[in-house]
């Protein structure tokens, strides 16, 4: 099969684009995303539409957040957008006429990193994307690991706090509220408030409260040596490497491919996080270490990553 | 092929048998354990051709304690014989005339469950042993999963508690101080010190002292209703599920196998490990659930499936 | 000095009443709370004047949620009105033309227990006040201790659980988190969402969903055997006896008073605190221990204590 | 009273002085810890006949560790001389014919620097010694706070995790196990494990093993600018500066005094300290803080504040 198209659906805009067999994109075309559960289905129609037309496209991979099953049919529970048992599949393909496979959207952006990023070389990789939350995808002997029920991978809520913070999925404690984009402004908030002179640059690229800092602050102010912002990543280096520890002691990867808005800082965050890994990883004397790569493709992954799995079949 | 050997290293014996195709055990060996690490290696073959002798044995599958290396050759390290980078395979084929593959204890077990015993009829399990220790065992699509470099399934020591107990490896706040045998052991002495009215069983199986406890006192009082037991069955179940359900958040398996010591209780143990694993799981609304299932082969399950593995070749 | 009257402003009402030297309420005057800082000064003084009109009575205490300075005079902080640096004494003495007293609300009401209720005999005694939130106060050689800002016996924001849930103080893994009446709602949610089929009493109480659990359905549902109801209890016991443990390690007092909504069901909620506490308290062998006892004034403990520290002047 | 005699008795060795009413040690003494309970008895009545010999002291002041009864009369547990129920008081006195008050060691280190050291003009004040252990004292309103039973200000022993470290107590999680000098050793010999590289300085002052790391070595090299050993600061200092602000929510002091040896470094503890002092202060917006001072009097505290308290009888 040749060109595929990958849909990659976000909270506030809808992706598709048609993907070659290397993995580069050759057209692409952005809808906003609608409010209601069926407006999603006919955007992602139309924009499969749009940018397939006149392409020689063959199939549709779509990456969705939530649960999929295990016949990557149906969107078994969407967190964002009000999906339950959404037959996503067969919908769009009566739309598109094409085969369509639906996938875990963290799935299918590890899956790009493996085809076509950071993942190359390697077999046996754990993708994981610090981004809002935390996703997580798995790939044992080059193939994607789904789990008996398609649900496998979900890292972010893995609990490594007992009695810990509440989570959006209702337990406490979940990984994602320690090591991700998210948590990296609580940090950052917290100290700020407690030692507002050591967040000085900081405060000063947002409104001046703690209130006002958001992740894109963070980023910038620990660039410029700002001690809050320095320390904040510090800290949710602590709690991502110890984390990466735990998955070798249970997957033993080859690598790890960490990706997400919080990896776009390289080694400014991944340097920590190897620290932290190589402190936590039990056995660390006595067996291969995994290694700690930054993700390549950027926010394409997912969108390409789908494709490719629709390419797959 | 048809007959092969297992053998399972244990603390104070090794154990090795002929074993058929259906998982039957037909004859077996057993000799104490040499202090000294070469002393392992003459008894093991020792073992095998004792038991091999006038068999029709072909191959030999050996499982022990330890990290063991992608060529399932050599075992990298063992926690309690000093076998650091031990060229295990080549030793014993030299030694009985065989070939043999070496497996961790906790995987051969994993395996055998999967084969012949609660696994059968599932290709997606995840088997957690619960003895003194905590060894971990995953199958995959009906193969059992090694990771990269041989030491997947490590779920003893996966951080459970931040800052928690040490833990033989190095590491704190590792699984198996919270859900194992020992771990048992010490709810209990801590209950029976606090509270000794409430533990009159308990404290009458053993010297009357908290310290007395041991493991199959606290099975037994449990039984008979001793209050101080029961809450400490209750403290195991509450971690053993909790990790569990993480557990699900990443491999999402068919079933879960729970075998050690711990298990022997059946559902004295595993309702109340069931209830903590429903409360924990993550999104469990939304998602089928594993199946939490009692091993059934007991302290077989190591010597049967390194024989099966050692069949595979 | 005779006759006083105490003032306690809860989030609905404000209750004044006048209260003689051996803690009896003589007269009652209820209003509503107003939705505005001035309003409620305005409705203390109201309330004040009426209760008090024709009676004898010379000075006035009054209870407050929040931050009390040392001068007793002025509310640093409160959390649910919004006062900040309120000069109440001032206020209201203004109003009143009486000298005026303001206190911590749950320190009043350790007084009151201390002097009328569950404290007579001893003068080291820790009050604590589990109710939505804890509330904490401390009675050292027979004199309330306020520390030296007013602030002492916050008790309810200790933190027991490292990067533990988010507290409305800005904190996180509060004690209030774990060991309140809110707590004690959040342990029956999670626990019925789980095994509704364990927690048929209780949501048969409610509207059937564990979202409609409230926590006079958890006291029901416990009296009535409901296992989820009575889990609930232990767990909330758990965090409330190890809380008392630490106390103890700290203050050393001669008795712990346990008040609040969750104290009310006596003995179902208190034997499994004083397990607990047994558990956790360190060198419980070697030193003599706490009693824990039941507060006896009820939701009139507040306003009878800060009726008499008014008198005490 | 004029003269008064001083007595620490620590692991090694026993300590008398003659202190006068401005605490300056006009005159010591020192002999070996002997090996037997009764031999320590024996040792304490020498060393003070020997410093007491020719001066005019009137009475006598122990400082001991362990829990001292409410008559400051009685060892009731030590937990490094076998005294159980001592009547330690008595016996001295009879052998040296002088009063004698006994009194836990750092409830004595503590009132000395109220009195002559970092306390100077503070009348509550909350002192922490960080030493191989933790051990504190309380001055409320100018007097030593015992408790009831003589036990209070066991600050060491309060539970900071759940389910953490085990402590030589008996319990979990106490807080000398995350902030003492034996905490921070801890953290420079796992943080050297992981990362050899980042710990030149630190381990070329040992024997170049993270097992041969000792305390002077961590401090030595964090002067250094050792990256492990200040990382190891740090994070002892995140679990200080924690820990005094849950006393802060409790005991509101107007100032802690940090003693012990992990306090000889300075600023370039007490800076951090200070930093998570404000970090985790509940309400810091609204309050007044305590100052976090650093002791004055190093090792000499016990045995001037043990004489002082002999001399206000």
């Amino acid at each position: 099969m040749g060109l595929t198209i990958g849909v990659d659906i976000g909270g506030t805009k809808i992706a598709a684009g048609v993907v070659d067999e290397q993995g580069a994109i050759l057209d692409t075309c952005q809808v906003p995303t609608p409010p209601t559960p069926e407006g999603v289905v006919e955007a992602i129609a139309h924009a499969v539409k749009t940018v397939g037309s006149g392409s020689s496209a063959e199939a549709v991979g779509i990456g969705a957040a939530g649960y999929v099953d295990d016949k990557r049919a149906t969107v078994l529970f969407a967190p964002n957008i009000y999906w339950r048992r959404e037959a996503l599949k067969d919908k769009v393909e009566q739309r598109v006429g094409m085969p369509v496979v639906v996938e875990n959207d963290a799935n299918a952006a590890a899956w790009g990193e493996y085809r076509f990023g950071a993942g190359a070389g390697h077999d046996d990789v754990i993708c994981v994307t610090l981004g809002t939350g935390i996703g997580g995808g798995i790939i044992v002997g080059g193939r994607l690991y789904r789990g008996r029920f398609g649900v496998a991978g979900e890292f972010g809520h893995v609990r490594v706090v007992p009695d810990g913070l509440l989570c959006g999925c209702g337990s406490q404690g979940c990984w994602e509220q320690y090591a991700s984009g998210r948590a990296l402004v609580r940090y950052a908030r917290q100290r700020a408030t407690a030692t507002p002179e050591a967040a000085e640059v900081l405060l000063g690229l947002g409104d001046g409260t703690p209130e006002g800092i958001e992740g894109k602050h963070v980023s910038a102010a620990a660039r410029r040596g700002d001690k809050v912002a320095v320390d904040s990543f510090r800290e949710l280096a602590r709690w991502a490497g110890a984390g990466l520890a735990d998955l070798a002691s249970l997957f033993d990867p080859a690598a790890f491919i960490v990706g997400g808005g919080v990896s776009d800082e390289g080694d400014l965050v991944l340097e920590p996080i190897r620290k932290s890994f190589r402190r936590w990883l039990v056995g660390g004397r006595y067996r291969p270490h995994a290694q700690v790569l930054a993700a390549q493709l950027g926010g394409r992954a997912g969108l390409v990553g789908a494709a490719d799995l629709a390419r797959q079949g």
